[in-house]
């Protein structure tokens, strides 16, 4: 995401068209900003929240009164239901510039939004580094090592599409590979927006890292078979439990993932976690989304552009939720930019009082 | 499966094109019959079955001798490694057809092939009214009663369209809806050939059964959030002991089911039950398929016509299990034309001495 230097616009790359086309869009107001989120042009927790927080940005140098602003704010918040850096984003930057002279919004706005990415990088950095320290101990299993590689296994996709650099899950195998470690990841589809086939895999391949595309019910018998070391996937919304609600899948990769004995990591910012939320599958709102996402299979035609086939008959419709909550008690460990915690109440009571102690993070 | 009077050809339902065309495929070799058999336009076990007897019978109509049948047998039995019924209906034809005279071999082949398919049509039936009875149980839970309906999940297609007639996993479902049950199925869209969001919804919707198609990461959600009274799935392959062989992803059903207390059952005709082995995650091997029907999604274009889309990046590869192994633990039940059997010692026993003291199946 590029921020222009006078507030006025920013730039995303589309997701939706990747990896057929790379595009990038100018975002110029606040509907606009809305409506990239909603489509999900822009996609992953940590980039929505830099991207509503541009949003902000937009709105302030446009009207930085207060009533533009809270309605900016409504806009936003409305565009996706289930990103809690969304709302994290937005409410902190509400706070920040309602606290201000009108004169001074615009600019504080701005340098907000950039502090807020530049701490969402150098948060994945961190999250990269605590990772990796999970994969050279997974490396030396006996496994691992009569393979002659490190097999991890994915969901969706937490890369650095995702974040703005690095990403989240994918953080710890771009650093992997960077210190020469031989890793294979297998790239769950993700049905039914493919984040998995089409962006997951786009990302790895960019970065020469060794991946093979499954459907998502392979995973478990890939794990049945003793063929995944670990997986290490992302989280849109965390409670203050440990429970971890992420791309509808999820909560299914880890059920296989402790039937067979295989660690299930979870990489996440801090900010994604909802400290006020303690029973994730009780109190946390699944975003159903159109049908027509399972029933319309999108891809590159024989001439490469982007079409879409319809894979069932005209009178069947879908039911379509878009996220799923994995109970704290599957997960095997939570990795965020302050280190390693068990989704215990030991753990999570650790990592609230360094996240809370931690300097401000913009 | 229509078989032909003088036994020089049959006719399938063509399957790869559906639902969007209905065609007929006419058989007349074995090498055609294989074909069909390998490439999935006829597909389920109890209808590969059926299938392998009948191209026995082309193969006996064509050349009745001890070496061309056997070359026959050999070229069936190359066409899909997980099917215990094509071993099976091709086994049996040849130690029959090697037992009779020469000149008697054809018609005897041709009446064997026909009563084969008699008997599963039969058996189908018999499996539907063993598996009402648990429907109408479940049905009159609290929870079932308060939505007003039965709402039961199944995986791929196991309907008429995989046996002949009835199904195994859908006919106890026929049986309720002509019953007047008011029943709702959640059809996993079955990736990667999508034999649920393409077979089972349109045999679903040619009944007037209601359903709804979801991606199969949907599945565990949809359990978790109390939504599912039970599983209902068919079977490639089962053990002596009990484990299922089933299409991709039942496993990771089966451990949904587990974890939320929803009911996992497992509709069979006791002919894809091999008493030789015990252990089927170890002792089963899995067919690997193309990763071409992973990356490249096929549907019903804007015109209708059947189209390929490719949904990943020109170089990422896939890997593509076709099949899976549900542990008999994550079993509530076998379904089969016998009754229902606990997937245990005791109850695989009893299953057992009922096959085997039942009338021969043809």
């Amino acid at each position: 995401m590029l921020m222009g230097a006078d507030g006025s616009a920013f730039e995303v790359l589309d997701q939706t068209v990747l990896p057929f086309t790379v595009r990038f869009l100018t975002v110029d107001s606040v509907s606009a900003c809305a409506r990239v989120i909603r489509d999900m042009q822009v996609r992953g927790a940590p980039l929505i929240g830099v991207a509503a927080a541009a949003g902000m940005a937009l709105a302030a140098h446009a009207d930085a009164g207060d009533v533009a602003l809270r309605s900016a704010a409504s806009e936003l918040l409305a565009s996706r239901p289930t990103a809690v850096n969304l709302r994290w984003a937005v409410a902190g930057m509400l706070r920040l510039l309602e606290a201000l002279p009108l004169a001074a919004r615009a600019d504080a706005a701005l340098v907000h939004a950039r502090a807020l990415q530049n701490a969402e990088h150098r948060c994945c950095e961190r999250i990269g580094e605590q990772g990796f320290e999970l994969l050279r101990v997974a490396a030396h299993s006996p496994r691992a090592r009569a393979r002659g590689r490190l097999d991890v296994l994915t969901h969706c996709n937490a890369g650095w599409l995702a974040t703005g650099a690095w990403g989240t899950a994918l953080a710890p195998l771009y650093r992997a590979a960077a210190a020469g470690m031989p890793v294979h990841v297998w790239v769950d589809e993700t049905r039914p927006r493919n984040q998995g086939a089409r962006l997951t895999a786009w990302e790895l391949g960019q970065a020469g890292i060794a991946h093979s595309i499954v459907v998502d019910n392979c995973a478990a018998h890939l794990m049945q078979r003793g063929m995944v070391d670990l997986c290490l996937v992302g989280s849109d919304r965390t409670t203050g439990s440990g429970d971890v609600c992420n791309k509808i899948g999820t909560y299914a990769k880890a059920l296989a993932a402790v039937d067979n004995g295989v660690p299930f990591y979870v990489a996440l910012p801090c900010s994604t976690i909802d400290w006020e939320l303690d029973n994730g599958v009780a109190e946390i709102e699944i975003e159903a989304r159109d049908g027509a996402e399972v029933l319309m299979h999108e891809g590159a035609g024989a001439d490469g552009s982007l079409q879409r086939v319809r894979a069932a008959p005209p009178g069947s419709a879908a039911v379509n939720f878009a996220f799923d909550v994995t109970p704290a008690r599957l997960v095997s460990a939570l990795i965020c930019e302050h280190g390693i915690f068990a989704p215990d109440q030991a753990g999570m009571s650790r990592l609230r009082a360094m996240a809370s102690s931690a300097p401000e993070r913009v």
